[in-house]
């Protein structure tokens, strides 16, 4: 990791927090405040994002002991900052690890890395405009993955769908694998199925949501789920349905930027209580 | 905000008990006490359920962190109340804000707004029966919103649902939208499909249910979800459904009226215990 | 109540057990003992039952803000107990009533009365087997409820469904109505369709569980519940179903008599954790 | 129990943790360590892992107040380790037991045992690879028993899925019966079902899933159940599935022993947790 100093403190202060551990938390905060000001990069917040989102999309189930959230180092646009191999749900800011495009440590000093980091590294270097990915095994997706019903966007909060989410299939260029995105050449398939979409499916697996900040993406996972839920009642209704078409996707995704921090801070708050109990 | 002494202790008490601060909520509630009898507007009341409607709705999964929850004015039908712009499951009192009927903050004190408030205004000028209004994102109503299969009551507890849910569609009047009801002309529209029907879908986003009291309002929001996720199941056995009728649904609602505090008192408490754990 | 003494201390002992309260408990207990050696009818426990079984379903969600849990009197099998009106999550033993088989209070003293009591005193009457009577708005069986598709036993633990469940349409004998069961004869006729089963659903409603004991009735209201679930995702499968047979059935229920106190126990030690929380 | 010394303080350390009893947890922990270092035959571990195995599911909601988690007795591969009768949420290191393959207690010392013990050594008896069972009434399962519809692999998650699961039906050997496993020879007859493979599926009852560890079969356990929700949902889609391969399943499963101390270690601290609160 690039920088120690600011990073080592800061989770302390986070987790003090959560923890209500009052004093410790007061002592901190004074180190950490002077931390944060030799902190130029500016790491600490998207830090801080990537431990919420994951910690949000456990809670919601999303997310269960598998997949990952990341975000571009804001410092280096080719680093990505990714959490050691650790479920989700425990992840905390000092197992945030960098790493390089091509999937490599930049100091793993003997930690454990998720095989999967190929699927970040990838979509990076091919999408300059992401700034975080999120890869899950979101439960309602999953039938989409291997359905011939394409996922589309049932509801404004899901209207980054309308411009259509394709489905990636390992098998069709690698053939018969353990189903796992293990090195660069993978990732970059999946890579350019995504294209310029917002979400990509992948069959039998999961999905990868992305985003111009770790909290879009974040977004973006779990309202993809939401959505896969919803189309699938819907569905079952029987007859036509009448879909966002592409032209409201674009303009009611605009808003979703705008009204992010609403919920965001509900979800940072509904994670700080669950923690707290 | 029109009457600020009372309002200003009356969430004091609230969430002193919620929080069960035991010495500082005796103190307060002496002070409250003495404001609530130079309350004569007895806003207080209104404001109270408005909170714990939208608490009770995210706490169901009604509501997620968007959505509101409003109260015609009691003393001033050409007003209404609604919380600042917050997840609904943050709202307290003090953050409730006072409207006119077109969606003009009384005392905005440069607070943010819901973008949406014109939904409530316009329900509030075309329908002088109406006291309260929620707008949800309710997951198990936006499949019917983009179907063709109409929401029916399935059983008593829905029973407002037997007149009929109609669906209303932005872009038939409007074309292609960020789908918001963001300014009067939309919430006219809007107010012109509910007619003068309890529940009014709206395509691809969600619904509005409105009742004589807050109360109601929030109870028909509730069960509208309930009733959704029921017709779906039902749909989903296949072959034809035995419906409420019109005349049954007009009976049972008024008994609706009469049991309502026994569940709001239980919905009160459930929102009560969730934020003092 | 017919026996104050030992009703008013016996939840005395229970509440303080729930919350904790170590020093109140073991004092009140050495009262209840005493207590206990003089009732005779044995009724303290019957009522824990009922409380515990209220709760339990509340928890599970079967019973939401309404419906009711009731017990033959053990001592007067021409009187039944049962709750004021009140949420079923709510209810403790001092709130019990009894009730004479007309549905009369024995000694109301005030207290409001379901309005529903006659669906309890009418099976009461019709089946002297029966000890113990639930009454639900089943979320997943109400589906059933107005549907031409039969409830089967899906499984072993449901097996008292395999000898049908009955449904019950308002309708049929007193047309539109506010569909509640509000007197003496809507009771009968209810209880008529129940016939000598276990359960009957009623249209657009819910439905009645009954056994020879009220943990039983509780047991197969929850079981109902779980079976319509799991029954209709097996309709949602498609293709022909292998349903438990009237035989298996009949076998498999003499097993669930068995083994209710192993789960019993569980849900009692869930209600309370949930309580003391 | 064979090893009563080890085992006897083992989970006294669990339990001071659990509950976060700091100082009798610290006393305890010198006395296990001593402890362990004469527990040769390590059944601790294996201990631990039934326990937390049963809580974890009992969470999950795939063990209800019945079912069972085992596991071969390492030190003797004709015994087998299960708890006495007892809801799965409530197993406790002391209430484990040690079984020969035809079921018999060793020592039983008037404790209830599981009727459906013979499930378990049936198995271990068949098959020798086997060291963890697990017998659940898993709800998302049932349908697949009642239905023509064979459970397949959705995802990687659940790849031991992709070599198929057999569908074993009492009443096909045995006639009407109770539907439970009460002696060997039903036992015998489930254990030929389920041949080689690592779950079997039992008609209108549940399933049963094996694994090399016992933490594998509490792995193919839950995530049978999560498949055969996915499975259904993207049954209800309509059209052609694309299930994983029986190739790629074996090669997923592979990475599944892999990573599974990622989610152990997760779902220990999540049932650590709900004790604690």
């Amino acid at each position: 990791m690039l920088r120690p100093a600011s990073i080592r403190f800061a989770p302390a202060i986070a987790l003090a927090a959560l923890f209500g551990l009052g004093e410790v938390g007061a002592q901190t905060q004074t180190q950490a405040q002077t931390q944060t000001s030799v902190d130029p990069a500016g790491n600490a917040a998207v830090i801080d994002d990537i431990v919420t989102g994951s910690r949000v999309l456990a809670d919601f189930g999303v997310l269960d002991g598998f997949g990952h959230v990341s975000a571009r180092d804001p410092n280096n646009p080719n680093h990505f900052l990714m959490s050691r191999s650790l479920a989700p749900a425990l992840v905390t800011a000092g197992d945030i690890m960098e790493f390089d495009l091509d999937g490599n440590a930049v100091d793993a000093r003997g930690r454990a890395l998720f095989l999967e980091r190929f699927i970040h590294a990838e979509i990076y270097k091919a999408r300059p405009d992401v700034m975080g990915v999120v890869h899950t095994h979101s439960p309602n997706v999953i039938p989409f993955t291997i359905s011939q019903v394409p996922l589309r966007a049932v509801f404004h909060n899901a209207a980054f769908l309308a411009a259509g989410a394709p489905v990636w299939d390992i098998r069709s260029d690698f053939g018969e694998t353990d189903m796992l995105v293990r090195n660069p050449a993978i990732g970059r398939s999946l890579a350019q199925t995504l294209g310029d979409k917002s979400v990509v499916l992948m069959r039998g697996h999961g999905d990868v949501a992305v985003g111009p900040a770790v909290r879009m993406a974040v977004f973006r996972a779990y309202y993809t789920d939401v959505n896969a839920r919803l189309q699938s009642q819907a569905v079952a209704l029987g007859g036509l349905l009448n879909f966002l078409t592409p032209g409201e996707g674009a303009k009611a995704d605009a808003v979703n930027f705008a009204v992010i921090d609403r919920i965001w801070n509900l979800w940072k708050m509904r994670v700080t209580t669950t923690l707290a109990k």
